[in-house]
């Protein structure tokens, strides 16, 4: 293993050599969810924390079965049941965490860049688990890991993520991991969505995509928070719908091998038609498995588990 | 052992002899909780999930003892914390806990029939844990346990059920496996509480029940829900337990051994006088230690858990 | 080991012999969180069952990781979750907690006297995680722990303690815990937030402190409640943090070994400047760190748990 790092703040950071050793240490520890008796003691005896300042279901659930699968014990804080709302700062609450010989914090906040803050502040390894609308590197891994159990290689592969770009960590943690990878991306959304210089990141852009879809390895549809419709954004959920739907009439000219992925959860009917959603090119559900152990796979390089046992 | 199902999801689709079969196990495990060392291996590396809709302590709590007494690893969630908030569909949330590979999955939803749909959607065991005012399976386990460690044998027992039959999934799920093991079953509320041809399931019903005490092998008094109150079906709290409340005057003339049964959470004064609750009768508390007895079996039988151990 | 105690409720109940003993027991624990594998097999099998109806951080997870490093089994019941919602009475609650056999309770309340009428109500061990402002002794023991890894002996230290000492249950567990161990306390606070007769508790009183930092071996800050500024007790923050405050410059005539402690979490720039919380004489963290092994010490001493395994 040639992993050093002492945190997983974001893809950026990463090169190519260390996102492998990543997908391979996850690819290594994949069946171990698929055993009868599903644990191992590799992370026995190490204290795992859940700091999320968000709601969440599958991301926090994930995280908490992938360390209990490999015996370390996990433990939740959210931020209204703690001292935040007594006033106190967060590097506080962090500092007090870490007094309590944690062996890795996984943190999700609003605000991009506080993962970041905290691993200046902590010896604690540190786990970003999305940070606004910045990274969500354990997203972008999954899906990565997903692309190269379906494709062997990434080398080429194009790839079409569609939706509200600017405000996407997963979009922007995928860009990131895709380019390293080798892979070409192109980014379509209406205009109001496509941050301005997105094409620094090495991206094209486009603003309907149906020309595309024939030269696409895969297609990424991003959640289209229905909070954003009526404003600036988008004019309706129902015109959003129709430019930028995911529809079975919209795949006719699709490869054979095409991959439809989500990052979850999906609004059926808006961004992805139920019949795309639940057909034989999506992988959504086999990202989520993915994440499990994408998830193992970076508490165990970050805890620096013992895997002799 | 001759359990063959695949969910738990009511009292109503189980024959006697799987009754039974959970009740004997039930009882063969009831001795862990009394251990000093309360843990046994059985469900060492099984995934099981709680996801809770509408508050609980007894049955939350009752469910993650039992599970983690067997070794099982236990993950909550809660529909505030969940996905659902982002507008997920129930079906899709499940479909992604699946992809998890849990064990098992417990769900408690107001809206009946929703632990019938997930077992449709899903092939991971489900055990309904309370849906709206359809079965409570375990509740009426747990009590069938509690009526048989008292009475050794259920049949031509005499049971009387007191409160608000319609809205009751614990009179529900207890009239069927009540029916079903040959006991007699009456039940007693105002005539607004009565559903409708409920002589069809076996019952007899009255709308006053101080003459049939004598007669009585146990009394199960509902837990009356107080926003009910100041509503059509109940003029007032007082006049409820004046007419239904049990008291120790009205069991003046019951039996020497009957049996006083309570779901709880109780409303003393209300439906169940004080000193009724912790006199001599009451096996309020048998239920609930019971309860724990028969989600360890449960879980065992439903995850197929290995005893060789 | 000499501790014969059923339950720990306060710091004003044991003998300096018992508050010795858990102590000792928790500094032989210590090392336990500074291991590779954080793990003991002390309290496997035992349930621990953690209900808090006030928010917390810091007391929760210190509890909740000091049980499961020691193996135990713990459980969360907040009392938004809890039957206590729909009108059950406390008592009631956890005599229904009890019938789930659980081997200790940690309980805290709004209520002064609750753990203790519980521990009336219940054969299971209650500890005593604050009662609103009447005693939280395990504070008190990791404030102890953390004057005599530093001091080495508590005979004829000076203390001051600072703050609102009437709402502060760590102020009055702490009192009792020094006097018993022959420290000699001083408590200094605007007069509104000193209580009457207080001189009967052994303590000497000040409302300006500025003259006794020379003579002083700990000077114990508390939390500010700001909900509390511009209330008849304290005229404005301002004015507080100007009289009251500990500085750098408060500091310059201070002894060269004086601890400085806070019982967190801090309101920064108004009971403690942020260069005296986080400068050479704080102890703050250590207090934190210790607060792990005295809950493991008096986990192990209630629970009565296995040292030989």
């Amino acid at each position: 293993m040639t992993f050093q790092r002492n945190d997983l703040l974001g893809i950026q950071d990463l090169d190519p050599e260390e996102i492998t050793t990543i997908l391979d240490t996850a690819e290594s520890f994949r069946e171990i969810s698929e055993r009868d008796i599903k644990k191992v003691p590799t992370l026995r005896g190490k204290t795992i924390i859940l700091f999320f300042h968000e709601p969440s279901t599958r991301t926090r659930m994930s995280f908490e079965i992938a360390g209990k699968r490999m015996s370390a014990d996990t433990f939740n804080i959210s931020a209204s049941g703690s001292s935040l709302v007594k006033g106190e700062s967060l590097k506080d609450t962090a500092l007090n965490l870490e007094a309590m010989a944690p062996d890795l914090i996984i943190i999700r906040h609003a605000v991009p860049g506080t993962p970041h803050f905290l691993a200046q502040c902590l010896k604690t390894p540190i786990v970003n688990a999305g940070d606004g609308a910045h990274e969500h590197p354990t997203q972008a891994l999954l899906d990565l890991l997903t692309i190269r159990e379906h494709k062997k290689s990434f080398r080429d592969l194009n790839v079409l993520i569609v939706g509200d770009i600017s405000h996407s960590r997963v979009a922007r943690s995928n860009i990131f991991g895709m380019n390293k990878l080798g892979m070409k991306v192109t980014v379509a959304g209406p205009p109001t969505t496509i941050p301005p210089f997105i094409e620094k990141l090495n991206v094209n852009v486009t603003y309907q995509y149906d020309h595309l879809i024939p030269d696409m390895d895969i297609i990424m549809m991003l959640r289209v928070q229905k909070e954003r419709f009526n404003q600036p954004l988008f004019p309706s959920m129902r015109e959003y719908s129709k430019l930028f739907g995911l529809t079975l009439n919209r795949l006719k000219n699709a490869r054979d091998d095409v991959l439809i992925m989500h990052p979850g959860p999906i609004n059926r009917g808006v961004e992805l038609d139920p019949l795309v959603a639940d057909g034989p090119f999506s992988v959504i559900l086999d990202q989520v498995t993915n994440g499990v152990a994408v998830r193992m796979a970076v508490l165990y390089l970050l805890c620096r588990g013992t895997l002799e046992q």
